[in-house]
């Protein structure tokens, strides 16, 4: 069996080069095809696949459409460079029996990391009063910060992410975290304590008591807009609401008029809806925090990213079984 | 014994009012004058201290002079609103019988969680993305983050704050944290493991393992400018530098050389010699986060540290023992 026919195509890589991509493609003597750096439209992709006819497509951030996953004549895999699959069509990969995959869990400590990086920052002042600084101001008798370990952080979702979170800041900073979840609630329910310091609870809870919130779920049709006008008006004691995920998981607008009412005291964004050009009516507030969908990212965490999912594709285009499939292709085809 | 006629100047607060001092001291039956929130300079010190012979003088960063201390006809205690006693002239306190006491370890949480608030807010580059995103700037591509698991940090200094650092960035993100101070090197030596993942080691280790150098040390003449030219020529790893001890502790032209050279990534500075007015050459600039010497703070912190050290005047002008005295005066006079 030789595989040197096999041809990969990229549509697109938030980082400078593909040279790691490029190695793992040399080595298994597979053609890379590499689209730019930010993530062209979804008719651009279908394009350039109907110019490929790749075996393969890696996805970062752009549209994988029902259309560029049926034009290849023999496609294979669609890989996923992350962990969301909201960008790409499942089901017509399904249908014509081609994997999906993603890379479940290169990132749990960065996005930990940094849903904890963004609370310290509002709650220690540094991104606001770096701000001031910056602009000649030295005033710390404005200083309104907070001790960590008389917090209460609510986490919704508790996956390997909300885990580590929850564990870094119980065990660390010993606040006193509130987590949540659909599952957690069945298979704990609310009260249980899964750990020092780390306990179940309802939203409604976390919503009279957390002085932040952090999200840690996936946008699905069920959790889109979780945070909407009704979700922020049952808050009481103002918290930081922290969004680590996924921009569609709150309501632009009713976060807007939450921090005008005092509902919250502040937001920290690395995602926001309208992202690559998030609304200035969001970011450009002082009272928002904000970083561009970064919180995946360190120099650990995307070379293993890219490495694992370039291997992923190796696999599938050897006729092995992905580590990491994301659907049930009825049928692969074999070459 | 009434205690009517005592009398208690407060030379400066950083904080909008003195409603914790006042109540503390009416419910003793003491007189308070409090100046104001910034610090006068020494010679106004000495004017309101003429004006008003106190028995007490309480000063947060106001300099109590030699002068300021002798001028009183009966004072009994000079007590800093804070931990650090540079800016009190301790000798001359203890050479006519009065106390200097201090209030140690009020703000444990808050400076070390200060430190890891900076040190994650360079590493997920928090501050640098909001900056850009203020000014419509959304570029995922230029993120050079870090995954803190990865890391090494050394801490310069291995007191309550040290140590509650060192706690959690081993405990909490699981860094490597190697800890330095003179008496930790002749107790435990270089190499002694104190707990898992914090090990003590050389400052030459240090300067040639740690990615982020984080000082909680005192300022003394023996550690001024303890981060000199010589000191940041040793560095191999190219280290985020925090200081929220004193600004003393860094010479201000070596650091600038140092960034401008490449030897250090970045510094993370809650306190700048030359502070109210510290140089725009160090804080303006963008591998610089600045916060105005507000680590100590939280609300917490600052109703813990108002309330004890107004109850330790309290104490000694009622003839009894302060509880955190940091001189022995020869001989204690008398009422």
């Amino acid at each position: 069996m030789t595989i040197t026919r096999f041809k990969v195509v990229l549509t697109d890589h938030p980082w400078p080069d593909v040279a790691v991509e490029q190695a793992v493609f040399d080595a298994a003597g597979i053609e890379l095809v590499a689209g730019p750096i930010e993530a062209p439209n979804a008719q651009a992709i279908e394009a350039i696949v109907a110019a490929h006819d790749p075996h393969a497509i890696i996805c970062c951030w752009a549209q994988v459409s029902e259309q560029a996953i049926r034009l290849p004549s023999n496609l294979r895999i669609v890989a996923r460079l992350g962990v969301g699959l909201d960008n790409i069509a499942i089901s017509a990969a399904t249908a014509r029996g081609a994997w999906v995959t993603n890379v479940p869990d290169y990132c749990v400590e960065e996005v930990s990391d940094h849903a904890i990086a963004t609370l310290l920052s509002h709650w220690r002042g540094v991104t606001a009063f770096d701000r001031d600084a910056k602009r000649g101001v030295w005033n710390p008798a404005s200083a309104n910060l907070k001790r960590t370990r008389n917090m209460t952080v609510g986490i919704v979702g508790y996956g390997r992410i909300g885990a580590s979170t929850a564990r870094k800041l119980s065990q660390g900073f010993g606040a006193k975290v509130l987590v949540t979840s659909p599952t957690l609630l069945v298979t704990h329910g609310s009260g249980s304590q899964l750990a020092p310091n780390v306990t179940v609870a309802s939203i409604a809870a976390i919503q009279a008591q957390a002085d932040a919130i952090i999200l840690h779920l996936p946008l699905t049709s069920e959790s889109q807009y979780l945070v909407d006008s009704t979700f922020l008006a049952a808050l009481k004691r103002k918290p930081l609401l922290i969004n680590v995920s996924r921009g569609g998981l709150i309501d632009n607008a009713a976060l807007i008029h939450a921090l005008d009412a005092g509902l919250l005291s502040a937001a920290a964004l690395d995602v926001v809806e309208g992202e690559p050009n998030p609304p200035a009516s969001v970011i450009g507030r002082a009272d928002v925090i904000v970083t561009p969908h970064v919180a995946f990212s360190s120099d650990a965490s995307l070379l293993e990213l890219r490495q694992r999912c370039a291997e992923e594709v190796v696999r599938v285009l050897r006729g092995q079984a992905p580590h990491h499939p994301c659907n049930e292709p009825g049928q692969q085809e074999v070459s």
